[in-house]
């Protein structure tokens, strides 16, 4: 017999993301990135700029002349060489905006969830999470040392009952505008029951700052709730102050655990200055012009008003997200497809990105659109439609 | 009696964190915040700017370049908005620097090797982790549904009894060049380990991109496993590129596996634009001149014979970082305190930072850094050494 060609014993140990994509492809799971130029003839209602700042000259600007005063990058650990005069100014312009005593800037917000809830938290306690929480406060749920009890939907008399006899240290989270269907958080009744229980709150107020509150000062602050004792807030630079990186902000002493033991913060290179650079001018235009957080949610209105008038599922909107129900993935796929053929650029959400599997349209309203912008946007929304979407 | 005045049923739920900084303070760990002005005096062997490029004029005018054409930030998720042809040109360019087929960008090497360790293990599979990784594949390890067997340091043998009879998925990580010591792993032993076991190896190269291998290709390309079967390397943009953010490579269809499936890249805002260009313009920097790398090199070898010559516990440098041991956290501190107030600023590494418990300081060498600089360097930390530290 003639000698088998040798093979390897093993062959190519993630030849199961082949099988894996397969599967995705038939439940219409797959993605594509779709790199964007630095121009667009598309009506964009999928990003989450919500107040136009991310290509505002003065924010660019600030971006531009950061970067060539202090350095394109960090260059360590916040705790080494990462700490710059800049870093300090956004983070104490940040909490007096907000309310809150300190802040402390991370490099994403996804970092900033994962430091509070794990800095916040110890073996043998219970932290207590909204079941429409952001991945990366579920993230940092799973990383925490305490146990996660996860409660129904912005339900205060769940996470009372979750709370009740509970002996350990406590811990309530929640999103104050949910990032799928744009519904806000009941902060105050949720406040009330941890204040009841002694149990502290954890809001990530991602889609909030510079949408609600007055001024833009966020969801805690409109709720009252900003700078109280027991209340720690998250926030992104990513969205309404159109840079990248995040912030927790909260009383001195909780600030202080965290730049001693939160390890996205201790372990991460501090954020970029043209970042900080961007968010500082960001949250000074934000001060400067308070209409544009009164814009973005009279644009959201409009946009709300003329889909359901148009039949469609639309979620009424606390803030600037709205979302729009599909009958299947592959209907929300051909939907937004068509719709970008139109010239209109619109999120789609399908699992896992979504909490209970229902794919959805996504928009978000942003201050600088035109009345003209929000009626082609229902139009063509409402044209495209799938059968059953109505 | 007169009544006793209401006392609210709880007080403040973070009051556990005064005590718990009492503790750290008592131990020696409290961490503080110098936010630095963007001219320092200092010599920095603290940063992690390897190639000295976060500042170099063509970095920070590619940053600020970015910043006014495509925007502060990039707007939403990568799957959304987040993509511009920024991010793929960068991806492109860093999947064949490295010697990969494929690349993703992530905002941070955080994100990245959190990415990396979720999306390519599941339930019912083993991830087999090196007890000296960052905390950031540790992190990985914990939110991955793998089951994690940590194995001691630099040990391939020990990585092949973990993974002798296990049957289902597994994965072998690793820090190329680890992050305290500066020490490199038997990659190619590694490789040897897993390619026998049918295992995938993940190599975290944070500290071997721009320093080791040919030109700076990192320690994987060094190896001679870059884009090897089974292989994938995360790489960070913010130490040798001297900006922000971090990638995944490997092979086209494990980086479709990530974009389909990583949380920390699915939920998390694209990286900035400015950032994302600085690195491009490192990149290319660090292949225009090749000799960068070289110099990084030689510059630590100098480092570490002066240390050694004065008595001193270097750890023998495979990149750029070395660490000498002190005796104690305070001792550290102090030592690295009394280095500062001379002009010198090195990095002071106390628990949770350090594997072992050991305090240390930690020394980077930088491609742009002077005979008479690297003999101050030494010449400060010998004199400041305190007892016990020879
Ligand atoms: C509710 C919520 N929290 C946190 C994040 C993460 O913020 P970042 O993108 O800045 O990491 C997002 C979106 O990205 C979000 O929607
Ligand atoms: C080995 C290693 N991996 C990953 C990281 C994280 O990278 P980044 O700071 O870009 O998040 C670091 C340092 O920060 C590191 O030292």
């Amino acid at each position: 017999m003639p000698d088998e060609p040798r093979v390897a014993p093993h062959g190519d140990p993630f030849a199961w993301t082949e099988g894996a994509r397969r599967t995705r492809e038939h439940a219409g799971l797959v993605r594509e990135l779709r790199p964007r130029a630095a121009e667009s003839a598309l009506l964009d209602l999928a990003g989450n700029d919500y107040l136009g700042l991310s290509r505002h000259p003065r924010v660019t600007e600030a971006a531009a002349a950061a970067a060539l005063r202090w350095g394109a990058g960090a260059t360590g650990s916040r705790l080494v060489t990462g700490s710059t005069e800049l870093h300090a100014e956004l983070e104490a312009e940040l909490a007096e905006f907000c309310g809150f005593e300190a802040a402390l800037v991370l490099s994403s917000g996804y970092a900033a969830n994962i430091a509070a809830l794990t800095a916040l938290t110890a073996r043998g306690g219970l932290l207590v999470s909204d079941a429409g929480n952001h991945a990366s406060l579920i993230d940092g749920c799973r990383l925490s040392r305490a146990e996660t009890a996860v409660v129904p939907h912005a339900d205060p008399e769940a996470v009372r009952k979750a709370l009740d006899g509970h002996g350990g240290r406590t811990l309530a989270v929640t999103d104050s505008v949910f990032s799928v269907d744009g519904d806000a958080a009941p902060l105050g009744a949720l406040a009330e029951v941890c204040r009841g229980h002694g149990a502290g709150l954890v809001v990530d107020d991602a889609h909030g700052l510079g949408v609600v509150g007055d001024g833009g000062r966020g969801a805690p602050h409109a709720a009252g709730i900003a700078g109280a004792t027991g209340v720690v807030a998250t926030v992104t630079l990513s969205k309404s102050l159109g840079s990248q990186g995040g912030a927790v902000l909260g009383p001195a002493h909780v600030i202080a655990q965290l730049v001693d033991t939160a390890r996205t913060f201790i372990f991460d290179t501090g954020l970029a200055p043209a970042a900080a650079g961007a968010a500082l001018a960001a949250l000074r235009c934000v001060r400067g012009e308070p209409e544009r957080p009164l814009r973005v949610r009279a644009a959201a209105t409009t946009l709300y008003d003329g889909l359901r008038a148009a039949g469609l599922h639309a979620s009424r909107p606390d803030a600037a997200v709205i979302s729009v129900r599909a009958p299947s993935p592959d209907d929300a796929v051909r939907w937004a497809a068509a719709c970008r053929d139109s010239g209109l650029h619109v999120g789609c959400f399908r699992p896992p990105s979504v909490p209970d599997g229902v794919s959805r349209l996504r928009l978000t309203a942003r201050a600088d659109l035109t009345g003209e912008q929000l009626e082609r946007a229902v139009h063509t929304i409402a044209e495209h439609a799938p059968g059953g979407a109505r």
